[in-house]
């Protein structure tokens, strides 16, 4: 690979991200770019622009946008019309920040006639495979530029070294190593890491810090009633939003009602085992709601092959291949799915749980004249139960038969 | 069919089934054979005798079995391995039950010399199904009677006549109908019909019999450890025990602790949705208990496979193909993965949720050496990322360049 | 079910679904609309009306129509996106044919406000699954009658008596029982019953009737080059056509070379086993082709989805399920995967089989330079392979060093 | 990776691994262990050791062995009961066999104190990959080198200059580079590379060295007969045989028929795709026959799973994940469906093509009694047909209704 001219940095406006501003700089002198996005992880954003003019960026290279609206719309909502859950439980809340944040960078580096973006994951983990797929695949030809599988930075003192070398401001409470790690953006906050490497201890309290403990929680359950449309959120408690207004809301419920912790440990796609402790409030209101829809909206054909393709679907998504041909077929087979998925879910919200107590739509496939123990009025008739049965026993008994013959 | 000359009946000694045992002896003038089986339901068994001798049984003809521990060690813990629930929420509580009834109704038909076996679940259902195929599946040539969708005691009414006409005696409160129906058995209480036949109404709370309303529950979280060998719960904090023991220990504590509640609307196999209220509190435990062992034990490419074959593997068991030999393909796989799923799983139990929060092992696959923020000794080469990427890339660079002369 | 008042009749013509006519009109009472299609199943369709005029229907109720275009287009090329084999070997050509008669009798019936629908198909085969589930997927409000599951004309005695009875003309060659059953259509004919229907006979060289026996076709290969777009076939040697006319020419082809022929048990929707030959010409050539332009055009992640859906998808339409949310979910996928195959493949065709021997296309993500064994100019890094095999490596590393400490 | 000390060579005893050997001398100053497998690839073994001697390689260094039946017992005819083919077409010959050689190499390397093990194989294809991960889930710890990713011998030239250089003797028509390559073994021919690299291209008659042309293959059909015990081969034409002599006269019978051949783009792990010619006489004829016995000694929902895993279990080892937990897994399974297929299978072998025409069993699940267009006796209820299907129905109906709503 050649030496890059210009890179689009994904700028947090960290200790981190600003030490590889600057090696990028030294290292390669070349144009930094950066982008700095608003995905709802609860940070202002001002002080990044400061800070990378400080570090020498032009005005015009610095990118600060707000893209929640987008982030909730165009992924976290398709991807929860899946019902998608990594290893049986984790909402793939950091998987699905990745492909966007690539996706800018990529549109960045167009418009401002860069040849490389860079990030800031390091060579153990699945973002930078999450990064550079999502790049390549957008742009074949873009360079992707990773300092921490570069770079001989490779202990706290010798960042650090490099910082006061580079004049980079430290944060008091950044000299020391943090004792974990954070990711945090609209859909979730996860921690990994140093205090929780051991998954026999217990993660410690602090480790929360989106979710009110389940213990700490309002002793009072409270009810949330959650309008879909076509498999998406559009309204809470009757009022209609925004999907980044709606997750918001969702995460004020859920993290109130100490809702959505999970102590996990997971397979990275790299191949090691990690452990992590994700706080999700919001989208796991948001999973079991749109569960709850589906119960009455969906057919079964449907929903038995859609539990059939999440498995890797959500595989797909956690691996980094949001942009893929085959996530691309696997959503149009869940979107197809989802065009009566309209109506209305009452979810219940106490300690730490959230649970769908009541369900109703126009589009409901319920039908209380078949299932009734009353009388039907003809609805259903029971003999037609035999002949279903005795056929679907036929292979059974001729298996049985001939089974006899060897025992 | 030729009638019947002898029926093995499954007999709980209620007011239905003593019902059906007087009608099979009238509508066929066949002997009777009745089986009642204590699968936990938390019933004396032997009021059933009682009964059964009094409605003309001979004694010799009366089964009375507590079949607790083949239930939990030959069914629900090969399923447990799976990790299965049904349409994604449910614990296939009342579906495992049934193949055992029929199995040993097929099996005390072979002792006695019945050409038939009877049961009394309705023609709507899905127990007709599961019943009806695990028989023809362990006995071709056996026949089954399935009263409900032969007679014509279509009505409350009718029935009540039925068993004054014939001496059966009825319990006052049997008088009327029940506001739901109900089946019980160690591994779960589900609850159906009638007051829960609108899945926009909640469930009113009298419905819950067994898992204290979390509200309820107390204000003090509780550790339980349980240990795994080959996938399989063995011990509880720290005590050996035998399989019906654990999952009774499991109910006890989840019960206490308001786990396991579950109001699902599903599909039933013979193609209605119906809604159902399931108490699963020790089943919930376990499941949590389980997926938190398999975490450190079981590879990622067995997981994954596992993950992918649980849909089909629940949906046989729910759809009543217990006794098939894809389950038994499917079990043999699932099996072979927990050769190594040993070790031991601390769960929180508070107030409606069980959540994993250390799990530890001899067998463990995480490796803290790989994963550690820490130097970690030239475990893992951060280099070596960089080429996996590159490759898994690969095909999605080629896309982009071919995608793009069309675009 | 209440008496239908008019009846859409699926009419060849033929004196078994004559019968059925009259005995419509004799049961019921009620008026019959014939509906015969040219499916290309090589018959002439004309004497078709004659003979339902002289049964006694009004002009305006006989619906003679050739739906071969959209037979193709509708119903087989969509499916032969998905390279769809059922069990393994079964083209579908039956299959795929029965939705399309169901959904022009369904629509025949609103047209004339007929209340009923009947076939001609058997109560032991797939034929009336697919017929009637398709019906009522388009009509829930419909009623099917199946003529062969109701009468008592239960032998060839009885049904020439009704035949006689009813002055309906019976030929010669009808009065003895056919050595065989067949359906044609332009994708295949099958043939089935009696002189097969031992398995362990082979089939005599007369059940051929479509395609040369290989031995006998020419001993010169012959070249055909097939042009898909979007994964349909569009021509063929260059030339454009419909297609309804590339099947057409493809069986002339595959017919003269002894293509397409098929021994097959195969497992019945209803539940037994069932030994068919199969002839499918150009369906067998299409297959191979589509297959060859998918080889270069189709990235690996998008076809080893459809490889892993196929089954399903072909299952489905093999059991009746057209017209089902999961087969239009599967459809969805597999057209979207479909956005790029567009190229010519060359087969060669030779005494029975048929072989992809090139492929070329400007939408090919085959790529000389990196898969040369020549210099490659930097396309493809080999040290890249180094980190993909290791870790790809890393979960086996881990799980053969914890196997160890346990043997 | 610190230097090898001593290193198991996979030798063919060809001027490649010639080359290797002595660049491992020379390189690493280590040791050489050289294996010579005779897996059927058609070549003497004897002058391997002659060679290797030469070269300097210690008599108790030098590992020549016949590892055939092992192949096919352990190896091929495991995979042969998942009916296999990766991408719908390819049987596997070269996946299937690179297990083995790794596994030997690993075996030899503990008897004989190896530190590390070296292939031949390039960086650009599976091979390499197949080789290291089976190396590595035998002993997590053994070193791998691959010299084609490593040394600088990167032109025929310079290859050529080192064998001189280190007195190599160069066979004259090694001199010039081959017009494509080759691997070969008992289950197959594969060639690919230069002369094949253009997929538009058709392969030169001469690329074909296995496989009679069909057009010059006797113009009488021949039968075949092959015996199958629990999904194995075991006897042809009456005569019972070891595995390996199974498939050797099963090549000898393919090869002269002209079966077998496969001209194919396919899409390598690595993230290529690649053009090769594949002559597998005996395989295709197994697998034939594999499926013919299965068509009457399977059950369907035995045989429908078994296609829904296929795909996956190919991948896998084509992927070169043999040992693997997941392909053991799938095995366990698949071996479980193979109790009763047993049974002899009559295949006709003519001028390419290899076509069951018949199948009979002991173990045959085909019920003549079930099937027939005669009067069966009352095996079979056709009424059972209308309760099946209106309960199959049931959810399809209610879709329409409720999607007529909202049209």
């Amino acid at each position: 690979m050649s030496a890059p001219k210009k890179v689009v940095l994904a700028y947090s406006g960290g200790l981190d991200t600003s030490i590889i501003l600057k090696w990028l700089q030294t290292e390669y002198r070349c144009e930094v770019v950066t982008f700095t996005a608003d995905l709802g992880q609860g940070e202002e954003l001002e002080p990044a622009r400061a800070k990378a003019e400080m570090l020498g960026i032009a005005p015009s290279n610095i990118y600060i946008e707000d893209v929640r609206e987008e982030f909730v719309r165009d992924f976290v909502f398709p991807m929860f019309r899946a019902n998608a859950l990594y290893e049986g439980l984790y909402l793939l809340g950091t998987s699905i920040a990745r492909p966007l944040i690539s996706k800018r960078l990529v549109e960045i580096a167009h418009e401002t006639g860069a040849d490389a973006v860079a990030h800031g994951a390091t060579g153990k983990g699945n973002d930078q495979v999450r990064f550079e797929l999502s790049a390549y695949a957008l742009d074949p030809a873009i360079k992707v530029i990773a300092p921490w599988r570069e770079w001989d930075l490779t202990s706290r003192t010798k960042l650090l070294e490099f910082a006061e070398a580079h004049q980079i401001p430290i944060a008091k409470n950044k000299r020391g190593e943090a004792p974990f790690s954070v990711d945090a953006n609209l859909l979730h906050t996860s921690s990994e890491g140093r205090v929780l490497e051991d998954p026999g201890q217990e993660a410690p309290d602090y480790v929360y810090q989106r979710v009110t403990r389940p213990e700490e929680a309002p002793d009072a359950p409270e009810m949330v009633e959650i309008a879909f449309e076509k498999g998406d959120a559009v309204a809470i408690n009757g009022e209609a939003m925004s999907p980044a207004t709606i997750l918001t809301r969702l995460n004020e419920l859920g993290g109130k009602h100490g809702i959505g912790i999970l102590d996990l440990v997971e397979n990275r796609f790299v191949g090691m085992k990690s452990r992590g402790v994700y706080e999700t409030p919001g989208g796991t209101i948001l999973l079991e709601a749109h569960r709850g829809i589906e119960q009455i909206t969906l057919d079964s054909g449907a929903g038995h092959l859609k539990d059939w393709l999440m498995p890797r679907y959500a595989e797909l998504i956690y691996n980094g291949f949001w942009f893929s041909p085959e996530r691309e077929m696997l959503q149009a087979a869940i979107d197809k799915s989802q065009e009566h998925v309209t109506g209305t879910v009452r979810v219940k919200l106490y300690k730490g749980s959230a649970r769908t107590v009541a369900r109703w739509s126009d589009h409901s496939l319920y039908s209380e004249a078949h299932v009734t123990f009353e009388e039907d009025a003809g609805a259903y008739d029971q003999k037609d139960a035999e002949g279903f049965i005795r056929l679907n026993a036929l292979r059974l008994k001729l298996l049985a038969t001939r089974n006899a013959k060897f025992k």
